[in-house]
């Protein structure tokens, strides 16, 4: 078994990839994209059983969701991930198209019941809304939602979910981009427990504790602002056991081996905040 | 009817208030609190339904959660407000107490299962962990699950929920405090079209399009902090449809009757960046 994975480059044969969701989830699917076909794939059930994975030993890394460019931070990946239990090797963004699966032999014309995830549902309200025969059920999942559809046989039930799922499952995709917005995207970050920096790294991940004072964020800000260090995200998360106060969760197109980032991240702490850095590693491309 | 409400001061005698929820809720107890016991009570299924309420003639005003301090912003509430249909008129916050409520003659010892929106499980997996005799099932709500244990009258059976839904539905509260962080309270906005600024105004909400350029949300927030006006929160969402660009939502402890406060508006709508206020208010007190 290789560990030599990480970068987006290599591929790993044999790796242990855990991802959250069941087989055949967008998830898995990123990660077959971002390291390969040989991988191990390790489903779990929840985040924080995802996160959990490589202290129980059935994982050598993780591919944990952590933004959707509609709906935004998944905050309870967010949280654990500012736990700094791991640190972030690499990132991959897919898109997110819905399709309407039936079982293989399914016609569309005969589909009266769709399942998915209630968030799936919700994405595709138009056409749900332009076909309203078509009678919605809340599922746990939406690859799981394919699974029992295959299953089941009923050439009248559908599901909502990825390509990836109808063709791990073997169901027959009756619609495509049946989702209202197509810019939607969701970002994946690679986890692991090895604190090296991938060759060509270009992004930073940053979490910063302030103190709460007038002004305080904008000073935090400002040693990357003077040398032109590029923002590309920030995101407060709140602390727990401590209402109303944040820390604050940062992207920078950065590397810490720019001596320039050495001296923004030297000021921050020479100014008693407290900083730590989450991972330095490729950042993926928006189009896929 | 009287609509002279929103100020957090001044209470409404039959003024039709929307809420989130099943009766009984955490909302509904939000919005007693904050306008008084002679409201109109109206129950709304979704977000999307709250935020519906007034254009749909149901109700007066809305209360609608924006934070909790564990979990974070309300995603869908936040991106709804920022919709900018109506104004923020004040802001209440609820301590979340978690009972676990038997049927009215229930009693501890005789509980086998505990049903509850999941949650309000999650946030009492000590408790629940303490108890593994007793089976956790997921409901849809935590007040919809005290309405169903009190009327199937099953002395095995208990909900999670606040005590507020346990007096509303006449159960019995057997265990008080079960969450695991007692640091648990959730803000809550209250909206409608009128506006108006409430006299003592002293907080200030904004949503703040930058351009994307290095440096941007550091000159975005310098008109504030150069006149020491406090930042008390920042919340990035996605734009639909602009993948990976932000706006920003914006707490400041100010009041636009300040004119230290419309200098900086001004100086930031004059280096071209898209500025609105959401409202103007009196901030709450956190300790209830």
């Amino acid at each position: 078994m290789s560990t030599e994975v990480g970068y987006g480059q290599e591929r790993g044969v044999g790796v242990r990839v855990a991802f959250q969701g069941e087989r055949g989830a967008f998830s898995e699917e990123a990660a077959v994209r971002l390291l390969g076909q040989e991988i191990e794939l390790v489903p779990r059930p929840t985040f924080d059983a995802l996160y959990a994975a490589i202290d129980d030993g059935v994982a050598d890394v993780i591919l944990s969701p952590i933004e959707n460019s509609l709906a935004g931070t998944v905050q309870r990946s967010c949280d654990l991930l500012l736990a700094r239990k791991l640190t972030i090797q690499g990132e991959v963004v897919i898109p997110i198209m819905m399709c309407l699966i039936g079982a293989s032999e399914a016609r569309w014309e005969d589909i009266h019941s769709v399942e998915s995830h209630p968030v799936a549902l919700a994405q595709c309200e138009n056409f749900l809304s332009e076909h309203p025969h078509i009678r919605r059920i809340v599922a746990e999942d939406t690859a799981g939602s394919v699974r029992n559809i295959v299953q089941g046989k009923d050439a009248s039930r559908a599901a909502i979910a990825g390509r990836y799922a109808a063709e791990f499952y073997g169901g027959a995709v009756l619609r495509e981009h049946v989702e209202d917005n197509r810019e939607n995207y969701t970002r994946f970050l690679l986890l692991s427990r090895s604190m090296e920096i991938p060759p060509g790294a270009n992004k930073l991940s940053l979490v910063l504790h302030l103190a709460h004072r007038p002004g305080s964020l904008h000073a935090g800000l400002e040693p990357f602002a003077k040398r032109r260090i590029d923002l590309l995200r920030i995101e407060s998360r709140p602390i727990q056991g401590r209402p109303w106060e944040y820390r604050f969760y940062l992207d920078l197109a950065a590397s810490t081996q720019d001596p320039e980032v050495s001296a923004a991240l030297e000021e921050l702490r020479a100014r008693g905040n407290e900083i730590a850095v989450l991972g330095c590693y490729v950042a993926a491309q928006i189009a896929v």
